[in-house]
C-alpha cells in the first residue's frame, strides 16, 4: 500500500507528535490516500473516515493519548486513528476474520479506550471515565487526564447523548470535551429540529467572528465559506440564535470550525484543552473529503465493498437472490398499497431496511425519527391506539434500544405494532457489536408476543403479511443476506397462528429448525433419515406438534442462529416439560460468547451450525439412532455409532 | 366519602364542561378534598396529584375529552383526572386487587389514551396519535381532533422526551400540546443541567409580560410570586436566555403560567388549542398543593399507605424485618467504607433504591443521573474502565430501559459493572406495568452476565458483596419488600461462583428454588419429602449439582418468581438437556400474560407460587412420588395418587 514518507514512520502518536505542526498537511495526505487505499482493498466504511482525516490528526497531535481517553461514537470513522496508532499493517486485515474490527475496541489497543458501534454512547462513557479521573485525583496539575467524545450530528439525536449531557453539564470538576463532527448536513435530508438548530447556528456564525473574547480562540475566520453558502439556503428565513442549545446544557460552546483545516483545529483544541468543566466543539467536517467520488454521493462511498479507487464503485448487477430486506421493501409497498393503515417507520436506517421505495411512493406514511428507537417503538404505539397498523422496521441489535418500549407500550398495551427484525443471527463483518442473537430470548418472555422466523424468501413475505394481519404485537425476524432463493409469490398466504411445517419425515430423531436454519438442518435431517419441521413460530411454539413427534420420534434436536440460552430451543425444551415429554433433547445454537466479525458463513460453520456441523453434533449424541453416514461422511468417528 | 355539591354530580366531563368558569374554583376545592381523603383511605400517590387538579380540571374544561386525547405522563399524578372521568366511587378500590389502576390505563377508560408507568413516554405517545389523526384527515375543521401531552420536569430528562421533541418539533400539519407540570423544583436538588434551564425561564420571565405579541395570551401576570422569590435566589447569576430550549426544538413556548390559577391556565389552553404544530405551555404547580403536611413535606407524601389526613402520617416504628432494599441501602454503604474503588449510581431512585444514607456519607461517590437509564449503564461503564467499581442500583423494570446499553457497553466489554436489582418479581400495587418478570430472560442470555438470586436478607448481603468481588458484568436481584427475617451477619462472606446449595435432602423429587421462592419450596419440599435446593446463581447455573441430582431423583421441579418463557426453570432445562439428562421436569413460575395489581402474596398465591400452590402443583404432576399428604391437606384429591 502506498503509505507514504511521513505516515510511514508514524507507529504511534507521539511520532505524530514529534512532527512539526507545519508538517501534518502532509499526513493528511498521505492518510486519507492511505484511508482510501486500504478501503477499497478490504471494504468498510469510508465516506466517514475520508472525513475524519484531519480531526484524528489533530487529537492526537494535541492530546496526550492513550494517557488521555478518545472515545470515537458509533466508530465507523475511526479508521484513521486506527492508522495513527500503530495498526497501520494490519488494516489489510479489516472486518476480516482475526483481523481487526471495524469499530473501537477495547481489546486491540490501549488507544481504543472504549468499544463503540451502537450510536451515541460516547458522552456517557466519557463523562465516566472523566468522573473517575476525578475521584482519583488524576484531573489534578499539568499532566491531567483528558477525555474526549467525538460524536456525529445524527448521534446526536439519540436520547441517551441528551441524557448524558444533560448529567455533564452539572457535573463539576470534570475534564470533558464533546467534538461534535457535524457532517450530515450535505447528504440526507434532515432528521429532525436539532438538525435544523445546527443548521442555524452555520448559518449565522460563519461570517461573524467569535462573539465573546472569552471564547474567542479561533485563530483565523475559517475557510469554510463554501459550505456556509449552501446550507445559508437551507437555513433562510431561520433566525439566529443568541445561544446554542448546547449552552442551555452547561457546555462551554465554541465553533462552528472547519475541521478540514489544521489552523483552525489545532488551536482550538490546544486551548480547550486548558479548559476546565464541559467543553463542546462544533466542527464541520464533508464526509468522502478528498475523492471527489465520495463526495459526490457519500451515501454510496458510505460501507462499500472492494472497488478500484480510480474507477469508482461499479453499480453491481442485479444479484441473482434478492436479499430478505429487498423482500421486506417489497412487501412493504404492495401491503401499503392494499392497505390504507400500514405506516413504516425507521430509526434512520432507510436504506438498510430496504425503504427507499416505500419513502418515495407514500411519503405521508413514511416516519425516519432519526436515531431515536425508543421514540420509535412509542410512537408506533400512539399510532396504533388510533387504528393504523405500523410497521417499525429495525436491526434486531437496535430493538435492544427500545426494549422497554415494546414491553411496556406495545405489549401490556396488546397494540398492533409489527416488529421487522432484519439482521438477526450473525452480521458478518460488522461483528459481536451488531450481532442480533438475543431476540428470541429477550422477546418471547413478554407476553402478547408472537415471533416469527422465516425459513426462506417467500416465507418471510408471507409471515410479514401474517404478522401485519394480527390483532397483536408481533416481530418477523430475518438475518441478513440473500436465502436460499426460494421464489417469492406475489399473492399473499397467512401462515396459521402457531403452527410448524413438515418438512421431512424421517425416523427416530426430529429436527425442530427454527429460521434459516431449516435449510442446512433439511440437508442434515438427509444424511441422517431424521424427521425435519420448520417450526416457522417462536411463540406460540407448536406444542400439538411436538407432542405428536414425541409419539413416534426417540430424540429431539432444535437448531437455531441465536444464543441456546433462552432462544427457540428453550421454547421447545419448556412445551416439552409443560406437557411430560421426556425425551432426550440436543439444542444446537450460538455459544454463549461474543463472536467477532468474519463471514457470516464461516463463522457459522465454526459455530457448528452448518449442515456439516449439524450432522455431526447429532451423531455424537444421538448417533446410535441415526441412518448410517453416507457418502459424504468418511468412515470412523462418531458416524460408527449409527446402527 | 365527603365529595361535595359540584364534584357529586360530575360523573364524565361533558358534565364538568357544562359548568360556568366561575364554578371551577368549587370544584377545584371539592376535587382536593376528594383526593386527599380518598388516598389516605386506600394509600396510593398523593402530593403528585394534589399539584394536579386544577390542571386536570381545566384540561377536561377546554378539551373535548375523550375525543381529544389526554396522555398523562408517568401517570401517578392522574387521580384527579380519574375522578373527573367517570371513577369518583371506584377511587376506593385503587390499587387492590380488581379495582382501579394507579396508573392511566387503555383497558379501564375510555378517558385513559394511553396507559403509562415508566416516565417519559407520553410526547411519543401523542404524537403518533397526532400523526395517526392527521393521515386519516381527523385533524380538519372545527371539530378537529387535539393531542395533549401532560409531562413533569423530571420525566422530561429521560432521552427518549427529547427524542420524541425532536421528532415532533419538525412534523407537519399535527395537533400536539405538551403541558410541562413544572413541580420539582421546590422538593429535591436539581437534578441535571435542564433543571437549570427551567430556573432561568422562571426567573427569567415571572415579572416580564410576554414578549411577544403573538404569543401573549395570559390574561393577566400569574400570581405566582411567591414560588419566583424562592427561585430568584437559585437563579442567580445566570443569564436569562433570549429562547428557551423547547423553541430551538421547534415547539412554540409559552409560560410559565401557574398551574393553580384557573385564569391563567383556562384562556391560555382555549388560546392554544387553536393554535397548528407542536405546542409547549410551561405550567408551574406545587406538589402537595392545598395539603399543608404535603407540601412541607412532598417526599414523604409522595406515595404514602393509609393514614389519617387531620394527623398526617405518622412516622412508622422501624420494622421488624428489614426491606431487602435496607439490606442493599446498608451493604453499600459498608462496602464503600471498605473499597474505595466503590461508587453507586441511580437513575433518580435514591429513596426507592435505599442510598440516602450512601449519597450522605460518600457524596462523591454517590451520582443521581436522573431518569435516564441508559446513560446510567453506560456511565458506570466509563468509570469500569478506569478502575473504579460502579454500582448501579436500579428497578428491574426499569433496567429494560438500559438493556442495550448493558449488552453493548458492559457485557461485551466484559466490564465490572454491578447491577443491584430492587423490585424483582411481583411488586404489588404498581401492578404491570412495573413487575420484574422477564429480567432472568433478558439477562442470562448475555454473555459474560452472572446473575445471583438471593433466597433471603443475609444471602442478599454475600450476593451483594459476591457480585461486588467479581471480575466482569454481574445482577443481583431480590424483590419487593421485606424476606424471611434471616438474621444479617455483618463479615462479608463470598459464595463460590455457580454453586448451589442443598437445603432439604428429600426422595424421588428435587425441588430447585431460586430466590425468595425457596421458603414456600422448603414448606412443600417438608409435605412432599423432597429434596429442595437453593439454586442461587441463574447464571452461570450449578450444571454439576443437576447431574448429581439427576442420579438419585426421578424428577425435577423449578421454581421462580419470573415468568417461564426463558426463566431459569429453562436454565435447568438446558443444562440437562446439555448434560443427557432425560427426566420428567416441572417448571413453576409465573404465567405468560401481564398481571395487574394486588398485594405480592395475594398475586403470588393465584400464580400457585405460595407454598400449597407448590406443593399442589407438584402432586397433580408427579403425586406418585411424593410423600402422601399430611394433615395440611385434606384427604381426596391430588394427594390420592400419592403412593
Amino acid at each position: 500500500m502506498p503509505a507514504g514518507n511521513l505516515l510511514d514512520r508514524i507507529d504511534d502518536p507521539s511520532a505524530l507528535r514529534a512532527l512539526d505542526r507545519s508538517q501534518l498537511g502532509q499526513v493528511a495526505a498521505e492518510l486519507r490516500a492511505f484511508v482510501l487505499d486500504s478501503v477499497s482493498r478490504t471494504g468498510g466504511h469510508l465516506s466517514s473516515n475520508l472525513g475524519t482525516v484531519e480531526l484524528a490528526i489533530a487529537l492526537h497531535f494535541v492530546f496526550d493519548t492513550p494517557r488521555d481517553r478518545l472515545v470515537w461514537d458509533v466508530g465507523h470513522q475511526s479508521y484513521p486513528h486506527k492508522i495513527l496508532t500503530g495498526r497501520r499493517e494490519r488494516m489489510s486485515s479489516l472486518r476480516q476474520f482475526g483481523g481487526i474490527s471495524g469499530f473501537p475496541k477495547r481489546g486491540e489497543s490501549e488507544y481504543d479506550s472504549f468499544g463503540t458501534a451502537h450510536s451515541s454512547t460516547s458522552i456517557s462513557a466519557a463523562l465516566g471515565m472523566a468522573v473517575a479521573s476525578r475521584n482519583k485525583g488524576e484531573n489534578q496539575g499539568p499532566g491531567r487526564r483528558r477525555h474526549v467524545a467525538v460524536i456525529g450530528d445524527g448521534a446526536l439525536t439519540a436520547g441517551m447523548a441528551f441524557e448524558a449531557m444533560n448529567s455533564a453539564g452539572v457535573t463539576p470538576d470534570i475534564d470533558l470535551l464533546v467534538v461534535l463532527n457535524d457532517n450530515d448536513m450535505s447528504i440526507s435530508p434532515p432528521v429532525g429540529a436539532l438538525n435544523r438548530h445546527l443548521a442555524r447556528l452555520m448559518s449565522g456564525q460563519f461570517y461573524a467572528k467569535a462573539r465573546d473574547v472569552g471564547r474567542a480562540m479561533l485563530s483565523r475566520v475559517p475557510p469554510v465559506f463554501e459550505l456556509a453558502r449552501r446550507l445559508e439556503e437551507h437555513a433562510k428565513g431561520m433566525v439566529v440564535p443568541a445561544g446554542t442549545l448546547f449552552e442551555e446544557f452547561g457546555f462551554n460552546y465554541v465553533g462552528p470550525i472547519d475541521g478540514h483545516d489544521f489552523e483552525a483545529l489545532i488551536p482550538t483544541l490546544q486551548n480547550m484543552r486548558e479548559l476546565r468543566g464541559p467543553q463542546f466543539l462544533h466542527i464541520v467536517t464533508r464526509k468522502g473529503r478528498g475523492y471527489k467520488l465520495a463526495e459526490a454521493d457519500p451515501v454510496l462511498y458510505h460501507g462499500p465493498g472492494r472497488f478500484d479507487p480510480a474507477e469508482g464503485i461499479r453499480k453491481p448487477a442485479a444479484p441473482s437472490r434478492p436479499t430478505f430486506t429487498q423482500v421486506f421493501g417489497d412487501w412493504i409497498c404492495d401491503m401499503a398499497a392494499l392497505d390504507d393503515r400500514l405506516v413504516g417507520i425507521t430509526p434512520a436506517m432507510r436504506e438498510g431496511s430496504g425503504l427507499v421505495e416505500f419513502e418515495r411512493r407514500f411519503p405521508q406514511r413514511y416516519f425516519d425519527v432519526g436515531i431515536a428507537e425508543q421514540h420509535a417503538v412509542t410512537f408506533a404505539a400512539g399510532i396504533a391506539c388510533e387504528g393504523l397498523k405500523p410497521v417499525v422496521a429495525i436491526y434486531s441489535t437496535f430493538l435492544q434500544r427500545g426494549y422497554d418500549q415494546l414491553i411496556h407500550d406495545v405489549a401490556l398495551q396488546n397494540l398492533p405494532v409489527m416488529f421487522a427484525l432484519d439482521r438477526a443471527g450473525l452480521v458478518g463483518a460488522d461483528g459481536a457489536t451488531h450481532a442480533g442473537m438475543f431476540d428470541y430470548a429477550f422477546l418471547r418472555c413478554i407476553p402478547n408476543m408472537v415471533v416469527l422466523a422465516p425459513s426462506d424468501e417467500n416465507e418471510c413475505r408471507q409471515m410479514l403479511y401474517t404478522a401485519f394481519m394480527h390483532e397483536g404485537p408481533s416481530a418477523v425476524r430475518y438475518p441478513r443476506g440473500a436465502g436460499v432463493g426460494a421464489e417469492v409469490q406475489r399473492e399473499f398466504t397467512a401462515i396459521p397462528l402457531g403452527k410448524a411445517e413438515f418438512r421431512r419425515r424421517g425416523r427416530k430423531i426430529a429436527i425442530l429448525a427454527f429460521g434459516t436454519m431449516l435449510a442446512p438442518a433439511l440437508v442434515a435431517g438427509e444424511a441422517l433419515d431424521a424427521t425435519v419441521v420448520n417450526m416457522r413460530w417462536v411463540k406460540p411454539i407448536d406444542r400439538a406438534l411436538i407432542a405428536e413427534l414425541a409419539a413416534d420420534h426417540e430424540a429431539f434436536v432444535t437448531v437455531e442462529e441465536h444464543v441456546v440460552m433462552g432462544g427457540a430451543g428453550s421454547a421447545v425444551a419448556e412445551a416439552m416439560a409443560g406437557d411430560g415429554i421426556v425425551l432426550p433433547l440436543l439444542q444446537l445454537g450460538l455459544s454463549d460468547r461474543f463472536i467477532d466479525h468474519g463471514e457470516q458463513s464461516q463463522l457459522l460453520r465454526l459455530e457448528g451450525l452448518d449442515a456439516d456441523g449439524i450432522e455431526r453434533s447429532i451423531r455424537e449424541r444421538f448417533g446410535a439412532l441415526a441412518a448410517a453416514p453416507g457418502p459424504r461422511l468418511v468412515a470412523g468417528g462418531a458416524g460408527d455409532r449409527a446402527a
